[in-house]
């Protein structure tokens, strides 16, 4: 039994979160190590005078976290993967790029041509956020307090990593509100989640420089002949189904894609070992497209084999914000600090073109990550990052999701209803978080026709079947963000009397092949 | 003879400027041919019954930038390579890079590590703008503006290449200020000049797209194990001097770099001749460090080269704003838009931090790097796009430019006299334009020895040794955008002074090795 040490001050309020923001310390800094079994509720919501369902609420975050485990029998015991690994080879995984020397490297079947699905993505998607909501006034008045307050040398070259202001600010956040293990040091400032993806594939694939040195004043070359050595590859697995935005920019960063299925607990860790692939990309908050919050169990299991396998897991940190129905559910990289990446942004907080994000990274992928910035693009720009700094520190940015929260978790619950009212066929899954929902269709209905009824009747959605590696049930993914509470039962009602009087969309058996 | 339909009206003032730009858009559109003689500047006065000045001025401007060649005896001709070469092989350079199927390339003996001379760039310079100046009241005002009036779809994902607000006012203001040839089409907005010579590069050598297409679907691999060409890459010329700092840069990007001498009317277009390079980057408007303008001679032997060899010029159009003595020199990119790409941002004119700039490239490079943007970041954060955009359509830009102009012509004034006053060994060069001058040391002087001094009377200086790779004379860069007209005498007194009692500085011998 694990001798705790607990300080709860009751007059603050939210005791079960200061409880659980206490053991959750405990076992990161290894006071709590791993199999270490903890007091029942009961018992130590006695020794700490409280009711038991605050203990209880405590530990059942933290479970979700992965950071505990609940078994039936045995009680709550902290979880084998859990907290900082005694002995891990430090620093970047050497074995995930190829050998230097090598010019072979596994080849992508699918990119036969370098032109190939690379359409750059923009424009309106059924996963936006309602940029009607966007803080205009309270955007701009950060900005008149930034000008008026900036020192001259703030507007010169900055650190290609990000302005400290703002990482010192998102540090703090990302602790607070996604349990992050995180200093300002190892995190980096990136334009968007699409940049900080990108260049953490390059640093695996061993294509970032990894340290600093002096100026290479030699710096020009006599035309002379001999081999150089090429550009690393990585095999990287990506949950299926996934996003197939990124998978593009995942390909010329020098990753090689491999699918893992990913279930209602979320990825398949047994598959993923079976692939080999030395790391894995997911988004463990609310999977992209299912909506599922990967389970504890897989939480455990996906640390145990990063650990084992010397891999690194890329996070993407996708719709954290937006959880409606409990407490967000903590990072992975918090688990794990020296085997996640986690990669996040303001795109769906605030806005897409903002290009605002960051990448919280063990500190030699860390380092690699502002080396990178400082050679190809000399960092993001700096007055917007100080206003962001500003916006978080003033309480704006919290203020704001509170008030998103609310808007979308009422338009979630409009939509959900109306499904359920006008087309009881559909089955609803994903809705506990995130911008969207997951609606799988019954059998033989076809995604592409439904799509484009929900579009006539105003609804923002896109087909799940793309997304998918392996064949699997039709389904939709239908964005509720822009979609006002008032018009949702309408728009469903539209949809359902659309597809009614086209019987053989409901209803057309798919034909093989 | 040529027979010329110049439109000149004389109510709009700058009647020379607009000869000028009816001349160069005549030989830009093929109206007047290579070599075809222009007549005598006393009969078009004449006969257009303006003052032969008038004339004088406008063909003095195209000669300088490299539309016309004025010989004694022969007059005054349009140039060989001026205006669009009649059979180009078109668009991307395939020669560029290397063959894909070929595992070797010129290796670079000055980075054995992957480490070396990778320290990312940042704080101030000598050669930074006066960021004191910056206009943040109007830059606040323009962001108002832009919120007040901005659709809510514009703060969605934009258009990776930048949004068409910005593209089209920097394609009308650089029309008209620097001569250029560009459609908001073929400019690409980039995060500054770093990020618009790295995706270039990177496009010469074969790694961007080329081109668009549908989304690709089969996008997972199973592992197989076969060869995969090693990116490409291109033996890219600098002019020696030259800025240290992009250096590792263009080489992260795929560039092989070979120096080639800049004399006193810049780049030595025989000696790149020879070094066999397939692309150059030199700065023609103000040679950096020397400030030299690459002359009209050159400018013509330039064009040649780069069409007779299928070779591409990257021109960084390196403080063009700052042009004190006369009208600013066109750019290159406008005597030849198919063999240039043009790169400038608003790091002087505005401030380095803002991360804003340009490329102007011909369409099929300008496709691929609006491509690479859409793969790497996304593109440019866009509300301080539209705010440049309203910055530059209210006038603001220009106004700021006309303000900061007077205020560094008068600071490099009061330097240059308080040199020659105070230490007329020094050799003044490259003062025309730009925010630093080049100051020749007298032989066997030590730079690095002056350098601190000339730091502890508060000049900004940087040493011009470690920019060459032939050995030259001793040389300093002075920065004196940051130095007031009032402290100018003094602070050079002071180092006149410093170095007076350090009589070893001012005469000792360079030791051989």
């Amino acid at each position: 039994m694990a001798d705790l040490h607990l300080v709860v001050d009751r007059a603050a309020g939210g005791v079960a979160a200061q409880i659980a923001r206490e053991l959750r310390e405990a076992v990161r800094r290894g006071r709590l190590a791993a199999g270490v079994r903890l007091p029942a509720s009961r018992e130590l919501a006695r020794d700490l005078g409280l009711s038991r369902g605050v203990v209880v609420e405590a530990y059942e975050q933290l479970v979700a976290e992965g950071f505990l485990i609940s078994r039936t029998g045995v009680g709550t015991t902290v979880a084998p993967a859990a907290g900082r690994p005694a002995a891990l080879p430090g620093g970047l995984p050497g074995g995930l790029s190829r050998p230097p020397d090598s010019a072979t490297s596994p080849a992508d079947p699918g990119s036969t041509s370098p032109a190939e699905g690379r359409e750059p993505y923009h424009g309106r998607r059924s996963t936006s956020p309602d940029l009607r909501a966007f803080p205009r006034e309270r955007w701009l008045a950060s900005m008149r307090r930034t000008l008026a307050a900036l020192p001259v040398e703030a507007l010169d070259y900055g650190d290609p990593g990000g302005v400290s202001a703002l990482r010192e600010e998102l540090a703090a956040y990302l602790g607070r509100v996604r349990a992050a293990d995180v200093t300002p040091d190892n995190l980096v400032i990136v334009g968007g989640v699409a940049q900080g993806l990108s260049l953490t594939v390059q640093a695996l694939a061993g294509r970032l420089p990894q340290a600093r040195a002096h100026h290479d004043l030699d710096w020009f070359v006599r035309r002379v002949e001999h081999p150089v050595p090429s550009p690393g590859r990585i095999l990287l697995a990506v949950e299926d189904p996934a996003g197939v935005r990124q998978l593009p920019l995942l390909r010329a960063a020098g990753a090689d894609l491999v699918a893992v299925p990913a279930d209602d607990e979320g990825i398949d860790v047994e598959a993923l070992a079976g692939t080999g692939a030395r790391a894995v990309m997911l988004t463990p908050a609310h999977q992209y497209p299912t909506g599922v919050v990967l389970s504890p169990r897989r939480r455990a299991e996906l640390i145990e084999w990063a650990v084992a396998t010397d891999a690194m897991i890329l996070e993407d940190d996708y719709d954290a914000e937006f959880r409606f129905d409990r407490d967000p559910v903590g990072c992975l990289q918090g688990l794990a600090a020296d085997r996640v990446v986690l990669v996040g942004s303001v795109s769906k907080s605030l806005a897409p073109g903002l290009r605002l994000g960051w990448a919280v990274a063990p500190p030699r992928i860390a380092g690699s990550l502002r080396l990178a910035r400082g050679e190809l693009d000399m960092g993001s720009p700096v007055l917007e990052q100080y206003v962001l700094a500003d916006f978080v520190a003033t309480g704006d940015y919290d203020r704001h999701l509170r008030r998103m929260r609310r808007q979308y978790r009422a338009r979630r619950d409009a939509l959900v209803l109306a499904l359920g009212e006008h087309l009881p066929e559909i089955t609803v899954r994903g809705v506990s978080a995130g911008l969207n929902l997951f609606a799988e269709l019954p059998y033989g209905w076809d995604e592409a026709s439904v799509v484009a009824r929900a579009e006539e009747c105003g609804l923002a959605v896109e087909p799940v079947g793309p997304m998918r590696h392996a064949p699997g049930p039709p389904a939709l993914l239908m964005g509720f963000a822009r979609l006002p509470e008032h018009r949702a039962d309408q728009a469903v009602r539209a949809l359902a009397s659309a597809l009614g009087a086209r019987g053989e969309l409901r209803f057309r058996l798919e034909t093989p092949g």
